[in-house]
């Protein structure tokens, strides 16, 4: 029994700590997002990998959901006396690891030899992979400044911005990183987590071959849907969703992933939805989604992952 | 009155505190060394730059003579955890410095505009100078490793290996910063302060026309001996002399520097030097260098600006 885990950051980093409960390590591989990844002070920063490394880990801040629990701000305080660029919070324990991934990186390391190293060190025995070690950058049109980054559009324009558009720079020619293709050609199953369809799950399945092998194993794919009740649980889901014409539902969500999805689960608030779904030609499971205490992660989990 | 210092760092940065008691800052000109700079993590790293500002500060750690008071090592201890390159250590608040400039070169700034930026943010008012904008990083030959750069001699095999060579890579096509030769035209005084003369002031001479710039103003060109009793105060800087067949002493020192200085600045403990000295053709002057309080460096630095 083994499974692949399509990722972005916070809701599927929560989903992934219920899949080690149900499962063992050796049995999951999670694919994550590299779109928005970028540099800042020299520095290469992945915030989807690290925040499934610090969750997972147990390391995580759980008041801010990204970054790691006991961080202190030295670097940043500093970074701000300086009148330089403070709007990307990097804490001092954080900046190790993207002092240690830039070097690896300059050394010629791949990203993905890389992510293994760092999940290694933290105790963590299952497969996290990038999508793809080439670059690959999410990029958003938004009416005031134009296209920007991702970092600018989510964390220093803190996602308050109407986007137009939506463009991964590089998907095009990028490659999957070793082990991507494989593991979902191989899986028994595949999980869509609770992610952003738009900036999270959607720069994943632009780099080619990707959603070709998924819409190949359709039968085994199952999405969670990010959206309850019309509104993302986090971030800026349903609003990117409008934004860009679509429906900000569950019924949105199956539009958005029925080529290569059989299965959504749903919330119970989303339950009058059922129909429409079905009508699209996916699978409906209603249970709770929302990931407030353990037990229901872990059933979310279980579900999923087919041991329900 | 004005006074240009040719500085390398821990010495340089005291003689500059005590100058700084002496002089106003808008009369005070200091020169550093970047042979020392290098690349780790991603991030440039000016050692002699931040020395010469968190010690004029205030900010230096006292302890380590380098790095800045009340620091921590959160982002090393990370890195560490990694199995990461851990032998240049860099304080969490020392790090905001690195991404500061890194960023701002980055952004195409040169390296003499970032070091006024971070100098004004720490109050500071003198002019401090990189001797060149462009690339200058200096390398030594040793036995068992062959040829490494300067803080892997320095820093990671504590400079305990013997040197056959120095060599400055890229000083021949080096430029002098925007007001370094202005600096050594103008100034009333110019001092070469109490450093290593192999691998801190050599690379600073490395810079084509600075050495020349030097020579021209010799009459006024005061240098201060880093040997005291055949010693180094601190670093490698007798044994560098005598591996490469100098005399490790203020005669050394002095045959060293005597093309370009007319006064030489010795411990009352080489007393007995001053005739081989000036039999060099340099003028002597006999007096406490050692600055182990703030009347024996403001006296130093008195002197050594003509004030005495």
């Amino acid at each position: 029994m083994s499974v692949t885990v399509i990722c972005g950051g916070v809701g599927a980093a929560r989903l992934l700590v219920g899949i080690r409960r149900v499962m063992s390590d050796d049995q999951i591989t999670a694919i994550a997002n590299v779109g928005d990844d970028f540099r800042i002070h020299g520095l290469y920063i992945s915030p989807d990998l690290d925040t499934i490394t610090y969750t997972t880990a147990g390391a995580v801040s759980q008041e801010r959901g990204w970054g790691l629990e006991g961080e202190t701000w030295q670097a940043m305080e500093m970074v701000g006396r300086y009148g330089g660029v403070d709007w990307f919070g990097l804490g001092d324990r954080d900046l190790g690891t993207h002092l240690y991934r830039t070097h690896r990186l300059t050394q010629g390391a791949s990203l993905s030899s890389v992510t293994a190293e760092i999940i290694r060190a933290w105790g963590l025995n299952y497969t996290l992979l990038p999508v793809t070690n080439d670059q690959l950058q999410t990029f958003v049109t938004t009416q005031d400044e134009g296209e920007i980054s991702f970092q600018e559009y989510f964390v220093r324009r803190q996602h308050s911005v109407e986007v137009s558009k939506v463009r991964f720079v590089g998907a095009a020619s990028a490659t999957p990183a070793p082990g991507v293709l494989e593991s979902i050609e191989a899986a028994d199953r595949i999980v869509i987590a609770p992610s952003n369809p738009v900036v999270s799950i959607d720069p994943v399945l632009s780099v080619p071959s990707v959603s070709e092998a998924l819409a190949a194993r359709r039968q085994s794919v199952t999405a969670v849907s990010p959206i309850v009740g019309g509104k993302a649980l986090k971030g800026p889901a349903d609003r990117l969703m409008s934004e860009l014409g679509r429906d900000a539902s569950v019924v949105g969500v199956a539009e958005w992933y029925r080529h290569m999805v059989s299965t959504l689960v749903i919330d119970e608030v989303d339950a009058h939805h059922r129909q429409s779904i079905e009508a699209l030609g996916v699978d409906v499971i209603v249970m709770p989604t929302v990931m407030s205490s353990p037990q229901i992660t872990d059933r979310l989990a279980r579900v999923v992952c087919g041991l329900a």
